[in-house]
């Protein structure tokens, strides 16, 4: 099987949305981006870190995915980070109430042996300092590196984004941050900067409204599944993106028509983590589920005109 | 060829838009619906009503179309239905700055002979009550009748809309006309309202996110094309409903699978409308173009998923 390396936050969360509030739960980039890759047949680890303060049972539920956790540093003594947020009542905006760094303040990333040599990096949300120091430690050049970023690099840590940028192959990225990214309104001017700055392919994500992939003059759009309700929009993108890469990391293939396919898998499991809090959905996910709703997205978008 | 009677206004309109603003030009419903189905083999009419002071040139470019005008009423010594409306910068929202109702205030419609036994009526955006006098007017039941509608008949004539929604097979809102209309913020909960109320079919028109059609269980979307520039959105929406009425009423064929493709059909063409003010664009858009497009729309939707 070809090797997934998965960097990002592995932490808590405390969630309210208009259907009501947890308790402090399983929550990071790399967990969900994980939980949606070990969707495929794959071999995949995650590097990052988290307090002493972690249940054994988050890391079972990870290991039992098949997730090689062997880079996951435990720090003795130290917190796992912490983030709360409220969204509004539309969902497509939220509240954050509280952000705790705790370990991650001094996190140095270390790249196993094992996956100095992984096929497909993906580069969760994270400082893009810490992203630029995976890409450094490994030894073979991966067939593809994906990076998801947010506003909050762009205001705080720009020149590094703009670096760590510079040796990546997709950004995948939300509407609004290509926009501030860009200063262009249009994102299909957005998407045509950003691939000057370094990524081949630039994944434009609109939440409910689905996602573009753009590559030169390519385009493809997959929409988000229409739900009757969506109940917790909380790891949606890392979701996507975990489905994106981990379908590309087992097919092995990154032609543009490929990408398309990964677009939709990333957007059929993202369509599973929105129905219930934090990770629920995505932790007793099954394949004939993931099948069944793929269908579902066929008939959604694929019609039959006879082109002239 | 099969018959469609389009109903709806003939009007002037002034737009100001980020990218420059218009004189009077030709506008209204009827006009973008019939020059966008006059991109298909066709017979169509227009129902409408317009003042003595409407330019010969715009009855000209429409009959250049080979649209039947015969039941476009010309009031002597009248004026012309005027909308002028302003866009903000993201062109989502407008200001009207003024309505002028002039000849439509007094508006009975008379459907010749000819198209009282239309294979498709499509009723564009006008008061409930017209749109109801031209269904009792039919002699034979069309095998699709589409209305089109907007919030300011919900909130000033809503039991006359109430009723003539009785009455169609489609109806095409936009969705946040559906959420008024229905009470449900959820689209999949607010289509599924609306088919109890009467049409078989809802088409939610979501702007530059997109269309989406319901039927039962069926959802289907076609996302708008993703261009540099939208320039004017004015009568985009009017496009979609002529491009979809004009492809069902050439293929004959009111299936889902059919009603899927003209959904594609009105999207690709509201693509065209947007890019110039007001009807400049599709005064003159050439069959040849139409095709190309709709082979960019197949490469944006279309993958190659292998199903389980």
């Amino acid at each position: 099987m070809s090797k997934l390396l998965i960097v990002g936050t592995v932490a808590f969360d405390a969630i309210e949305t208009p259907f009501g509030k947890t308790d402090v739960i399983l929550g990071g980039a790399a967990t969900y981006i994980a939980l949606a890759a070990s969707q495929f047949k794959v071999d995949a680890a995650i590097v990052s870190v988290v307090g002493e303060d972690f249940p054994k049972e988050h890391l079972d539920l990870l290991a039992s995915k098949g997730v090689d956790l062997s880079a996951l540093e435990v720090i003795k003594g130290g917190k796992t980070f912490f983030w709360k947020g409220k969204y509004h009542n539309d969902l497509n905006s939220r509240d954050t109430l509280a952000t705790e760094l705790n370990v991650l303040a001094d996190f140095i990333p270390k790249v196993s042996e094992d996956y100095k040599d992984a096929d497909v990096l993906m580069l969760g949300n994270l400082h893009p300092s810490v992203q630029m120091s995976v890409i450094n430690q490994m030894t073979t050049k991966p067939k593809l590196i994906v990076l998801d970023t947010m506003n909050f690099w762009m205001d705080n840590a720009l020149p590094e984004l703009l670096e760590v940028i510079k040796h990546i192959d997709v950004i995948t990225i939300n509407d609004e941050e290509a926009r501030q990214l860009t200063g262009e309104y249009s994102l299909v001017k957005a998407a045509a900067k950003i691939q000057t700055m370094g990524p081949k392919y630039v994944v434009i994500k609109k939440g409910e409204h689905g996602a573009l992939l753009f590559n030169d003059d390519n385009v493809f759009f997959a929409p988000a599944l229409p739900l009757e309700e969506v109940f917790d929009p909380t790891g949606a993108g890392d979701t996507f993106a975990g489905g994106f890469v981990g379908y590309l990391t087992q097919t092995a293939n990154v032609s543009f028509s490929n990408l398309k396919n990964a677009v939709i898998h990333g957007s059929n499991l993202a369509s599973f983590c929105v129905e219930r809090f934090g990770t629920e959905r995505m932790e007793n996910l099954e394949k004939k589920e993931v099948d069944k709703r793929l269908h579902q997205f066929t008939e959604l978008t694929q019609f039959d005109i006879e082109l002239q």
